[in-house]
């Protein structure tokens, strides 16, 4: 039995976003979802292996704790150890697309995750690691997972292998996915699920903690053409010839088209930044990870800073299994992540950061200008060791284009925050950069995303943010209707 | 003292192919240079480890050969394990550019390698592992050195990290850059290097093993706008304005332009592939790299296919140090690398492979339509396996764009001599592909080399050999004057 808002949630061309909270609120009402910490000692099948200390799911599958053992000649530590997620295997992060009256709609799904500090967050329509998809757990079959699967190569949107967090997960990617359905295409309802626009999804992405990561990361990784910034007849029909010629036709003076000479200034500079700083990662047993302290209800470094890994008893209805207790990281402070914006020559540039972090897959990738997530930058001493942090906290109103307060993943990273800023520079802001910083085109920067392991999460998640000139219908003030 | 010819050689306006031939001769007299294949007993500074039984320079720097066991759902053979190169440093190619005469000229060098076939090639300007530009062995700096390592950032033509033969290499990767120096920048004349232009350098590409590998990868990075595809003004202009919009209107309607659709889908192909295929590569001591033998002067697999390693001692007067021994690898089989090409839509296409080879850095590479190197081609029963090898070696002349014998790396590999070719699709080339190959435009290709790990080393090679309508001039019967 559905209610109306669920009914209408399933009509998309009529759903209005002022009615997304009544909505929202029903689908935490039904779903009970408990989570509760608990000392390591509760996980079931989980334990701490033997010779090696980590901390490993019975079946090998999922993820493991691991301990990294780091050096690096960037930045101002050059050897630590610290605790790593090992989870090689590459998961879905899916979105399905479908033009509904002539706009480009998604399927959003309204997730429970364990870390989600409202509970439940809209994430992309699959969102699936391979032991979900192959059914490792014995739950059930994702939703929609065969539209994905059986996908035909002209309704590919996105198709990207994405970074997560290098300084949390070793090495680990997830494909990134959009898929355009045909006109004609239905899916089967469910009331989880609601299909909205991207100019409602930005709206809502100026509220704290609604739009997921992997949404946020999905979303990042369409191209412009597809993004609203043509005519939404161009934005539909992409990809969606196999000829050459009349795809060329398609896109000349197509918004996608990056000065190869400022692309290859960026690629040269960050080959440049990869062969002058070394990144030495090993793994090492949990146990070796020095100075950080396993007792029986968290792991964490002595210093306060960085995270704890803890473990938590969650109990829910609607995920593929009903109940489950897992390892997750709980971070101990609220981070920032912020990107300084300047409009030059007609077009908005972001000062990007070339950062090493520990679990990079080809040691850097592009950062925000700033990423601050292992100590307090409300200190005034932590502050100071982030360039350009000082500028962005003190940002006068009128700069702040973007100051919301954002979550990392749900399923790996407990009620996580981070503050989510995009500050415009005014004429004081330094003019000489470190060496590892550089002012990036907006539109070079995304069609960086088509490549893997180049831009970073932060970066992805925080360009959904950034009102460009190439995209006016995101900017607060913009009034193209939409 | 230098010769006649020596002294044209290093004023390059005037310096005519058709003296090519003394000069090199010439070369060839002046260095003493003498190999003979040893007992591995013999290695100087070289050791079998003796708990791997890996063979180690005592320094531990340099090159180790290591024992690899690798696992794959790729190919008809899941599971086997085989002596790999682990060679972790980033090695400099690197190729000085200048505008001569309003024409853009490269600076070679006649370089002696242990493994050429006529002793010396043609190299790029600098050819020097961190080893050498470190002075590990107390040799000499390498000449020109300091030209590289003090560039502006507006001389950078190239500046990427690329990839060597997957199949024998550990990851390893070497950093391509085309330095090009101001006009009134003069640089100390030395009897080994020549200022070629592009035209002659792909003249004598024509010839069997005058251009080396090095400089074969390095040329193929350079941008299509660097090549003479446009006013020579341009290409010399490229990229030497820091300003954006007057690079942005230097390049408005250049040829770099690669249409983003055809991007996306080529990219979304090789995420698909890379998530599809696994490949585990795991180092193991070399002694456990079963049925690989070692006797006392070679490892060698049973069937007598692949490879061998073995040692030689070389004697020689112009390389950073005079003599030395040291292991290389030696091929079993005359190689054939080629590319089938056709014409759509006005531009040129060639039929790619996507290969997934034991040490590949992300899984796979984009490889030419064949790559046949572990066996012998000539035998009916081997290039059976190999899609469209019987098509490629059975082709008519008039097909024939490219026919010639090329090296791979001296410093390496043995005396190896791999058939190059370059094939026009005729009306009844087959239609239907196997998955794991795509037609890519020449442009979308070689724009993909700004990029790291994308094209494999034997791709980016014959590139050069494509005559491509993005590149008449390369054409066998190309009257462009240049």
């Amino acid at each position: 039995m559905t209610s109306p808002i669920e009914q209408q949630a399933d009509r998309p061309e009529s759903f209005p976003l002022e009615r997304f909270d009544e909505w929202f609120d029903d689908r935490v009402r039904r779903h009970r979802f408990r989570i509760d910490p608990i000392p390591f000692d509760e996980l079931r099948q989980w334990e701490f292996a033997p010779t090696t200390g980590n901390l490993v799911h019975a079946s090998g599958k999922f993820f493991s704790i691991e301990g990294l053992s780091v050096e690096t000649n960037w930045g101002s530590i050059r050897q630590w150890n610290q605790p790593i997620i090992n989870q090689p295997e590459i998961g879905y992060l899916g979105m399905l697309a479908k033009s509904i009256g002539g706009v480009l709609h998604f399927l959003m799904q309204a997730k429970m995750e364990p870390g989600n500090i409202r509970c439940i967050q809209l994430a992309p329509t699959l969102q699936a690691t391979k032991s979900n998809y192959t059914r490792v757990h014995h739950g059930k079959t994702p939703l929609y997972l065969d539209l994905f699967r059986n996908r035909r190569r002209d309704q590919v949107l996105v198709d990207s292998l994405q970074s997560e967090q290098g300084s949390r997960f070793l090495r680990k990617r997830n494909r990134n996915m959009v898929i355009l359905l045909d006109e004609q295409q239905d899916v089967p309802p469910h009331p989880d699920f609601l299909w909205l626009t991207l100019r409602q999804i930005r709206e809502l992405l100026r509220r704290d903690n609604v739009i997921n990561m992997d949404a946020r990361t999905v979303l990042a990784c369409l191209p412009e053409s597809a993004t609203g910034n043509r005519s939404s007849a161009d934005g539909l029909s992409y990809p969606a010839t196999a000829d050459p010629a009349a795809s060329s036709s398609a896109h000349a003076g197509g918004c996608d088209e990056v000065d190869p000479g400022d692309l290859a200034k960026i690629l040269a500079w960050v080959t440049e930044l990869k062969c002058d700083f070394e990144l030495r990662a090993e793994r090492i047993p949990l146990r070796r990870a020095e100075p950080w302290e396993i007792t029986k209800d968290r792991i964490a470094h002595p210093s306060g800073d960085h995270f704890e890994v803890i473990a938590v008893r969650v109990e829910a209805d609607n995920r593929e299994v009903t109940s489950w207790t897992q390892p997750i990281l709980k971070p101990c402070h609220e981070g920032l992540v912020a990107f300084v914006t300047r409009e030059r020559h007609g077009r908005t540039e972001l000062l990007v950061q070339a950062k090493v972090e520990a679990g990079n897959f080809d040691v850097i990738e592009l950062a925000p200008t700033i990423q601050c997530l292992s100590a307090d930058y409300r200190s005034a001493e932590v502050s100071r060791r982030y360039p350009f942090a000082d500028y962005v906290l003190a940002a006068r109103p009128e700069q702040k284009l973007h100051d919301t307060r954002q979550s990392e993943e749900g399923g790996r990273f407990f009620r996580e925050e981070n503050r989510n800023m995009v500050v415009r520079a005014d004429a004081d802001f330094p003019h000489d950069l470190p060496r590892n910083f550089s002012w990036v085109p907006y539109r070079l920067l995304k069609s960086l995303l088509m490549h893997s392991n180049i831009v970073n999460v932060q970066a992805r998640c925080l360009l959904n943010a950034v009102p460009s000139n190439a995209a006016p219908w995101c900017g607060a003030t913009s009034g193209v209707a939409r």
